[in-house]
């Protein structure tokens, strides 16, 4: 497929381009406040859940495996839109996300911020839960 | 480093984590509106020029180079404000676009969406632009 194929496409699966290793970058943003909540990475199989089944699932690049997104904690993402950009190899998908998106408690995996010019991080973020209660060994 | 370390650290080059081609990706949203614009990829080099002038570098994966964006079609992008994730490899900048931030002419390379239950992508982006007219050979 041509690169102005790929970019006037309306077919998914002729647009979507996974890397080298199967995965493509997935861009997440809450439906209605517009805040990014995580990035993180899809591959042909999670898409196909995600889409069939309405909820996120991705591939953990650290373990290894399909991840369906609250599977443990409960904080699932119901997809209600998904975007993907001109040359098919990011995604972008709004979410209606229960609880906390982070692994650490924040709402939000960007918890930390700077501007220009300054010369280290802030915690900008707001803690929603406490992992040790959500995540129990 | 340890992951916890590098989740609590304020020290930016402590914390970004790039992949082993030397890149994180970046998610671009407009300040204000909330839109994303873009899902580009910056090395050490592009980072570190975008901090110091405000103004967003890239490197291009397609082209192999250092990428000041806007620098041939005049659609820069100011930076408002700089996010880092839990585990360091993503990058979330709120800029100020002047111009369509789309090589295609769409405001956002994200100009096709769908929803689950949709057979197919449709075109919900809005042209800026002619292409041929900014990127004139």
């Amino acid at each position: 497929m041509t690169k102005k194929d790929r970019e006037t496409t309306t077919q998914l699966w002729d647009c979507v381009t996974f890397d080298d290793q199967g995965l493509a970058p997935a861009i997440v943003q809450e439906a209605g406040s517009g805040a990014i909540l995580m990035l993180a990475y899809v591959n042909q199989e999670s898409l196909k859940l995600t889409l069939e089944t309405g909820e996120m699932y991705y591939w953990s690049r650290s373990r290894q495996e399909l991840w369906h997104k609250g599977g443990t904690s409960g904080h699932v993402q119901k997809v209600k839109n998904m975007s993907i950009d001109c040359d098919g190899d990011g995604l972008l998908f709004e979410v209606e996300q229960k609880g906390g998106a982070c692994h650490t408690g924040y709402h939000s995996c960007f918890y930390r911020s700077m501007k220009p010019g300054d010369s280290e991080l802030s915690f900008t973020g707001s803690k929603e839960f406490d992992p040790g209660q959500v995540y129990k060994s």
